[in-house]
């Protein structure tokens, strides 16, 4: 038996190939939309993928699953679990199969037994995957956002995301219920899950890949309480805000994503044509570093720095129903393309081109006497000393938990990802002043804020610095 | 003043961009497909391209022209001479400005004055530079297909490519018409052409990129003829035949090439669906050396090695109105961006995508048990004798002039890009044997003939190798 | 606690990376020499690596261990278990910490127990692996060549590869006590191994990456087999024949590899010094694929494809003692490096640079007038004939098991990485024939034999094409 | 006849590789340290490099004709011109053939003449090249560093690099005598020069790659004067201040450059390694932009971004005799290799290795509580003000020119080159406020005294907007 995993460090998901040698044939389950590097490494190990599944309708990532079946000709294999607001509506035109717990399929010598697993939504399914050549039971099950290392999938996203009021206790039971039976495996068998750290479909995922059955029972928290109501609380508490745009990811993958022909590999733009669309008030995106973008940017620009949280800050800003375009380094040849697949990743597929980065210079040479802006900086004394005068407005733009955790007293709080929902909240009468933990989420707050014409500052540093300086910090408010 | 020289060695061609960094400002001539080149060189350079244009409607690669300019917002500068049939007809829907000789424009301190040129063809126009923060003289003329280091545009295109019947000895005579006004330019005018040596648009040009009117006033042959019918002679004798697809390109090219968003990055397809590709005679090219095609190679396809020569066989074989797919060598990364680049530069536009070189032994192995199939070779010897026993057919698939110089007594000579149109006049009743200069035509020859179902064999080492062996040559047939 | 798993595919072999983000350090286990990998994916994680430790002395690649303690400055933990000739000897130079089973070092929250596990070796160790953040019992065993997926590392590589004697049947007993004490560990512990399928340190690995001690319990023969005596036996039979530069690894890995800076980048050689190198006989291996080479190459040099068995070939067909260059395909702009990098693998460290492949055709017109070589080819049919008239010699150069099974009668078997050492069996007064199972190996034979004067031909297609037109089979001699 | 050209964007340099197709021979004229470029060339033109020479001892860049030579076997010729302290040293260990004017050699079918054109140094050559295939006279000369497109090398290196006083007028009075010689070569000869704009060799170059003796004749302001007095004080007028390192080069080139092995590919280094570099004082060269330095690098590191003047500045601040290692940003993959590149372009070969851009955010983050460096910016206004309050000190880091065209009131004028020999003269006792023209210069010159220790401050926008603010400027000082 074959067995590859593929891990993508941006939305810290994993997929996995499956697949049999002696027969060629290969099964991908939870396959996002790079679809070529299953296809690469299935042509690798010499075999065909002739079966395509997933463990539940994804909420982080748009699914590659319809995609691969069309680009490789393979059977494509759905979940028919959950109510009528859980089914897969692409899944006739795409002649999907559709499965329930208690079903099983064949790949060469390798069984797959379906199970339904609940919770962290209805229709979830894992797999349980059995080499008959080498045993008669099975080595491995795939959880998907149903049982991870260290933690379980969360059963609050469908509420919190997709404003689906009242449905996150009884997806919590659900939850609880599923974990009862599942823990009924072998010690030894093994869970390859669908996330690790890092992600936001849990709280407590670990960085170690893979577990076993009878290392979670032990020490995964969750295995631990015995009581369906204690569980129900814990495992709603504390979970991250979920990102606004997983509702529309949600929407994708169920209405049916729409199938590209290999990732895109975005046109380079000819400066030339940037006035026209600064003047039209297009979306343009800087992706050069928070400290480049500071020191100089063209007016009107947002700073989405290209790094490893720049998936999650575009799926907040970017609109799926608009037309953009980048900036990007021209240090880096591999840049616009690594950002078009993250953005591709994520469904924002309507990515017009990129400029490069000789683009903002060449703006301020172009013989009309323009000058960069700047995002002015001050630091955490300076920015005491102008509270007491009270001539400015200051943000704190961390999460909720963050800011109840310890803020700078009198500031107001708005998530970076609220904030262009929330412009009228923000005084235009004076400098608006923001700030987060360390520098990072701020300055893609200045940004925003900037080119919706506030005169922003950026506070130096972050409240990391404010409390080391010793200033004051409060905590309930 | 800024002066770039793109020169493309597959087509032998050259495009200038020719800027002034004091104005920001640069006009690039002759753009082929591949536009990103120029406006990374203008930005490098930190200049705009703010003119586009072209010596004339160019026959032996598709104009990147319009989409430079769409892609800039560039003014498009296109020719206005020459007779109706030589119009651009897409001029009025893309804002063109139409220039006549005598006319003038300015880049910056750059002047442009526009010359009448005829003879290649009859709208050709060539420019004269003047970089006037230097001097009040031009530097340079920008020729095109006018004169070359070393010969000069042949006037015989239209009749043969295009199949103009009786144009070549009036257009050859136009051109030596604008060859004496050419004469007249003071000798250290530099001469900045559109082609290099190993172009088809002209028989005996030079590998050196540039040239003065003094050097070639003394030792460019067709200055030194002081005879118009003389040189109509010269000129129209011994120029190679033009590729099919000339008349192709002129189509397009006047008509208005298609605008791309960049160079094409195909798909990588899954080997799924090449069973079904062969089965409805969709067209696979092979792009693998002719060595690796001939030991092993799925039957149907087409061979054309991915080499210098690439695009010339490419424009002959592959239809301009059907889909088709590659195989690339899976050693090469690069390679499938390589490939869709030099088939984008003629004008191939309807490439589906292309297959990793795995999917060869993958097909053999896919448990259908079907082999692979080969071509056979023979050598010289053995093919003497069995010429003798009269049971082979022998083809040259040399050019005509080629086989004129001497052949293989009782061959039949049909170059390699006319073999699709002459497939009648092969037997079948016997096996066939094909033959070239040293081997590398007859290997694309062999595989076109044998996807048509003909029993073939290749010469090893062709007629260099028969000859070398001392087997009678015949000159006269 | 962070685990990266990083798998060689060409030599089959997995190290890992095990860290703690909170304290920002790593151990990593079993480093091969592109150490670049390693320091990469801790600055990524954002760990330093502190500890480097190995489960044993390897005999199928160079060791990084080594070199990656000495730049990144972390202590080096070697084992210390095994009699005197089992030591390392450069232990004292790298002032390396020595371990011994009930040994215990801590990676920042990371407990890391040493286990001693002889059998494969005298010195072999197998580490447990405790994430004290998560839980107070180890949740895997790092078991190197220990225990595989599926099997057990061979126990008669000292005897096979090193030619000590007699050491065998003692090492086999070894293991199986080895093994009953490692069945002991709980069912959910999961086993890191050292190998995947396809390396020669076992014969029937499996291809999935890792395992439980339950599943392997159940699954495993190994574990099956309940008779000390029964298990030696077993373990002893059918092992794959270790390559010969095995006992070369060995004692490289002991006395302590060459440090180097990082992997090599061979410079590009000149054309012109080619000549010189082939007149003193110098080592030149071609890397082109055997079709290529066959149809052409310079007389006097050696075909080894650079393909997934290129180390392989390279171990068995480089002296370790001498330098050596390669010709590599220009079609290939990563292959000189990904060459270099293989060959630096298994401690080939006399590269002198490379050519490109346009040195083939250059050398044939380099107006000298001298001919390519080339590997004729003949066909089993005629091949049947040519036997009958005895005046060929064939030689099979399958493994000597492969030949056991069946193979053309009368022939003799030499496996391809013997033919050297066994010039002095092989007629030079006929032409030799030489095949192997589908024609990889044969390739790589004829080039050799040739390249030491003998007057070979290769057998297209091998035995596989023999037996399928249905020749005549033996299979007792 | 076969013409390449080889332009080095960093160092404005040409250099060119003239061949003969027939004889399969070329020469490579004045080749920098990537001598790789040219042997491959010859490949891609099926050509040998048979001779290599140059026109001069460079003193912009090490030389690569010894190592060219040597790489290819190609026969070395040297000039034999000018005094004792002009002689190539290593010259008879490289086996060189050593030239005078008048000599001539040939290419096949290209015939060299040499000239002796002396003034920008004495042994100073030109090489008139003839095709003999196709004129009987020549078509270009190769000039070098003697006349330039609309200029002429630079008398004054020798004595302001090199620091031999009074040589300059002598030097400007040969170039005159050259000059003349040089302007009875025919109108339509071709002029190929050694550098283009931008370098710092002459003062005028244009950015037309190459041009003609009838254009520079009528053009170029050397040809324009008619007076020795007069030419010798125009030219010698107005130069820029050759960097420090020019000497440098000027000795390597002279006494024979290190032959290397192929352009260096710097190791990565284990960020575990820096603390102790930085103890001991070594040089670590940051070369990410001066936006990401300024707002945090690690103390101790100078800035020297990688751009198109990274060389020019690493040639001035990198002693020739110091090993030294580089921070390179992590979104660049080739970013590595480049800098390197540019490093043994001029000699500064004793680079150790290179830390990834992870390195800086890693040493904050390694639980030792230290913070990054900033460099503190100060806006033209806040100048003004403390300028008045007296308690600042400003440096002007631009060159004497650009300072004595207008400069803040009361400043003083360091170059940046010269800050290094100038420690003592800026004063420790107060802030130091550092300028250039745009910013550019001023960041390295900021990072450079603050990693001496000083308490530095960087003026924002530089003088550029303090002019644009109105603010006072002086000229005479």
């Amino acid at each position: 038996m074959i067995v590859k995993r593929f891990y993508d460090t941006e939305l810290a998901q994993t997929s996995y190939l499956i697949g049999c040698g002696r027969a060629g044939a290969a099964v991908v389950i939870d396959a996002n939309r790079d679809t070529e590097q299953y296809i690469r490494a299935a042509e690798a190990e010499g075999v065909r993928i002739t079966h395509v599944t997933e463990t539940h309708i994804h909420a982080d990532f748009v699914s590659g699953s319809r995609e691969l079946a069309q680009r490789t000709g393979a059977a494509l294999f759905l979940s028919d679990e959950g109510d009528a607001s859980w089914k897969y509506e692409f899944a006739g035109e795409a002649s999907a199969v559709l499965m329930r717990g208690g079903d099983q399929f064949r790949v060469g010598n390798v069984v797959v037994d379906v199970v339904h697993t609940p919770g962290h939504t209805p229709e979830h399914l894992s797999f349980l995957i059995t080499d008959t050549a080498a045993a008669d039971e099975p080595i491995a099950i795939v959880t998907g956002d149903f049982v991870f290392v260290g933690d379980v999938g969360r059963p609050d996203l469908l509420e919190k995301a997709a404003g689906v009021e009242g449905t996150m206790v009884a997806a919590a039971r659900t939850l609880y219920a599923s974990l009862q039976e599942f823990s009924r495996y072998p010690d030894w068998l093994q869970i390859w899950p669908g996330h690790g750290a890092g992600s936001a479909c849990g709280k407590g995922l670990s960085a170690v890949p893979h577990s076993t059955v009878g290392y979670e029972r032990r020490f995964n928290w969750a295995f631990g309480v015995r009581d369906e109501a204690q569980f129900v609380e814990m495992v709603l508490e504390g979970q991250p805000e979920p990102p606004a745009y997983f509702a529309e990811m949600k929407r994708i993958n169920k209405t049916g994503p729409q199938v590209l022909h290999g990732l895109p590999h975005p046109e380079r733009l000819s400066e030339t044509g940037l006035d026209a669309l600064l003047d039209t008030h297009a979306l343009v995106v800087d992706t050069r570093s928070a400290a480049q973008f500071a020191a100089g940017h063209i007016p009107g620009t947002v700073n989405i720095p290209l790094n490893k949280s720049f998936s999650t800050w575009a799926g907040w800003l970017i609109p799926f129903d608009r037309d953009y375009s980048l900036i990007v380094s021209d240090d880096c040849t591999q840049c616009p393309d690594k950002a078009a697949r993250d953005l591709a990743m994520i469904g924002l597929d309507r990515l017009s081109g990129y400029f490069g980065s000789a683009v903002v210079d060449g703006w301020a040479q172009s013989g009309q006497r323009r000058a960069l802006a700047t995002i002015p900086q001050i630091t955490p004394q300076a920015l005491a000393e102008r509270m007491q005068r009270g001539d400015v407005s200051v943000i704190d733009v961390r999460g909720h938990a963050e800011w109840k955790a310890g803020h700078i007293p009198g500031v107001r709080n708005i998530p970076v990802g609220h904030l262009t929902g929330r412009l009228a909240d923000i005084p235009r009468n004076m400098p608006v002043v923001v700030h987060c933990q360390s520098g990072a989420r701020s300055s893609i707050a200045a940004s925003v804020l900037q080119a919706h014409g506030l005169d922003i500052v950026n506070l130096t540093g972050g409240f990391e610095v404010w409390q080391r300086e010793g200033l004051p910090v409060s905590r309930d408010e």
